[in-house]
């Protein structure tokens, strides 16, 4: 049996299609490429009790990823990402199922590693020696990182307003890190500039197919982790939207599979109000979407004004009877500190935004107090200590601690 | 079959014997409570194979565990740590087998998850309302969060000089949080005293037993993960000394069941130079140490003057052939930095404090090139962001990315 079963590449947009074994950018028609796999072949060959023998952790799944052998992944000791029951916020919410997915247990600290440990893998598999990305922080500190793993030269491209622990990863790393007065659009530019001019491999969202793939995987764990089947709701931070593109494109494949029923997750894709295109598309029933002005939130890492793979976000949201939200960055601060103190998980803004979401939802009447919602916290809250406000008085040798 | 064969307490240092159904401190001559378990009734009736299909993670060792029911777990999510090839790292240092057992992978990204999770859970089983502790950071913030599961108060003081990022851990927690303009001894002669005056539970380290239990499961997992056996050499960044305690608990727990052989691996306490008790007590043979006189390193986490278990941890290097290394803050940031550029994995300066130590020990001949040798990162690089020295240069729009 082969370790890949991947096939080809085809347009998301145009469906041509392209070989799988060698690098490739976007497609001639300027859309992303989807990896596809000979999934007739895998059912055949495969039965899903085969995967209770293997180690926790995505590369489990690895008839369903592109990278060739065992020797060709890249990895920093990947697990199985926890599906923790929270049934004090449920209350708060009036949800009676609710659970989190939490990514922050990855290494390097964010789901980002996913994307990462497959994109890496899969770009010194086909030859790539220097890889260049923009990011909003998290993409960047993990790419570099899995990239020092793996021998290869990395150029960082962020925004100076980006969040700094991300830079630290970076430059201890080894990568060349570059800051930029502007958004991720304006690093974009840059990196665009040097893949042309220098020769770097262009590993930004989307504009190279196996980051997705890596993505993909949450939806697999998830679905593993509820006994192959799926949850009623998913609600998931968006800003490029690999994560729910992943989520829904893991869907497909396991119904082609028989993995899991027909049944679809309504998916919902979380953004800030500050920058918030997605949602302004999805309640025009757009296909595609228009660049944000001047966007701002507290949540970085969804600070997108213009996703490249806007439609295919959109097509997710359509498909499965989804919406999109925005919320207020004050609400995303909220959400975050009642999650800690009733749950005890300190998580990232963007993974907040997804509770505020459901606030909203449920109290549109959009959620059910029935259904099983599950949302993803994309990040560690501590890559983000300065979203916490700390009150702590200072004590002296001879003082007393208060009576509380 | 019980969920757990705790049987009773016995003191570390008299040997006096305490019920286990209640709550504890320290035994009346001063000195750390163990637990201790029906090891000959568990052999009888359970087989190694028999952890096959639990999941992933320190609760598979329930048995081993204080905790009487699955009830009273408090879980955050904690998946087994992966242990992870240096291959890079190893050339370096000439080491032939060199891995890191990564333990930032825990919820909180520290190993004080484990002492947490399973500290908070038997204090809630056994009564505990309110909780306090003194704290260099990170034990304070894993207690913390897992207290907000728990639903627990928690009283935590930390020294001012503390890096910053547990604090807002701390805080978002709803801990009652204060600082303290000292060492860790100050905060924790506040905490006595608000044990004695306000009702407090006093969780410091080794001043009730359940903490260390958790520790032990380090030993536990990596066993395992070797296939029931040991390495030669384990190397442990050491402040309090829990981790190393129960690494040496777990030993010799695993020897009585016949989990493992006789075979024990060397101890390696890994000391700052800026704060070595241990390493000057190893040096002089000593049974105990003397308080460290202005102790500082950038490795905040060890900065531990004079530690309450420190005749355990002396105990666990003697009988075990090992030894006590101290290395300068220096070294520390050099191997933090090698290791992120070979390895990819962005450690804490404690965890970095090894390979430095590792270093020292393999030019010194104590380490052989073949000896196969196991270094605990105990926590995240980007708690300490500030270890890193960030040089990125800034761009414009029309600026370019210069030649590299």
């Amino acid at each position: 049996m082969p370790f890949s079963y991947l096939d080809h590449l085809e347009c998301s947009r145009c469906a041509k299609v392209y070989d799988a074994d060698s690098l490739h950018g976007l497609c001639a028609c300027g859309s992303p490429l989807l990896a596809r796999y000979d999934l007739e072949r895998l059912t055949g060959s495969f039965k899903l009790e085969q995967l209770a023998s293997r180690e926790s952790g995505l590369w489990r799944y690895h008839e369903l990823l592109p990278v060739s052998s065992p020797e060709g992944v890249v990895s920093l000791g990947e697990r199985i990402t926890p599906l923790l029951p929270l049934p004090r916020m449920g209350q708060h919410l009036d949800l009676r199922s609710l659970h989190m997915k939490d990514e922050g247990l990855l290494p390097t600290g964010t789901f980002k590693a996913r994307g990462a440990t497959v994109g890496v893998s899969r770009a010194r598999q086909l030859g790539a020696e220097r890889l260049a990305m923009p990011t909003n922080g998290n993409a960047g500190a993990a790419w570099a990182l899995y990239a020092a793993k793996a021998g290869l030269e990395m150029l960082i491209v962020m925004p100076l307003a980006a969040p700094p622990i991300p830079r630290a990863e970076c430059a201890i790393s080894g990568a060349r890190l570059f800051l930029v007065d502007g958004l991720i659009g304006d690093a974009g530019a840059l990196v665009a500039q040097a893949v042309a001019e220098q020769g770097y491999t262009d590993i930004s969202t989307l504009k190279e197919p196996y980051r997705l793939e890596g993505k993909k995987t949450m939806g697999l764990e998830l679905f593993e982790q509820l006994g192959w089947r799926v949850p009623d709701v998913i609600l998931y931070p968006t800003g490029g939207g690999v994560g729910l593109i992943g989520i829904f494109k893991a869907l497909q494949e396991c119904q082609q599979l028989g993995w899991i029923g027909p049944k679809l997750p309504r998916l919902v894709a979380v953004q800030a109000t500050g920058c918030a295109p997605i949602v302004k598309a999805w309640e025009a029933r757009a296909e595609t979407s228009e660049a944000w002005k001047d966007a701002s939130t507290i949540a970085f890492g969804i600070t997108v004004p213009k996703a490249l793979g806007d439609f295919l976000i959109l097509r997710a949201l359509y498909a499965t009877g989804g919406c999109a939200v925005a919320v207020a960055d004050s609400e995303i601060l909220e959400a975050q500190a009642r999650l800690a103190s009733l749950e005890g998980s300190f998580i990232c803004p963007e993974g907040a935004a997804c509770f505020a979401a459901a606030a909203q939802l449920r109290q549109s009447g959009w959620l059910n107090p029935t259904d099983e919602v599950v949302v993803f916290n994309t990040g560690l809250g501590v890559l983000y200590p300065d979203t916490v406000t700390v009150q702590a008085p200072v004590l002296r040798q001879g003082d007393a601690i208060p009576a509380s």
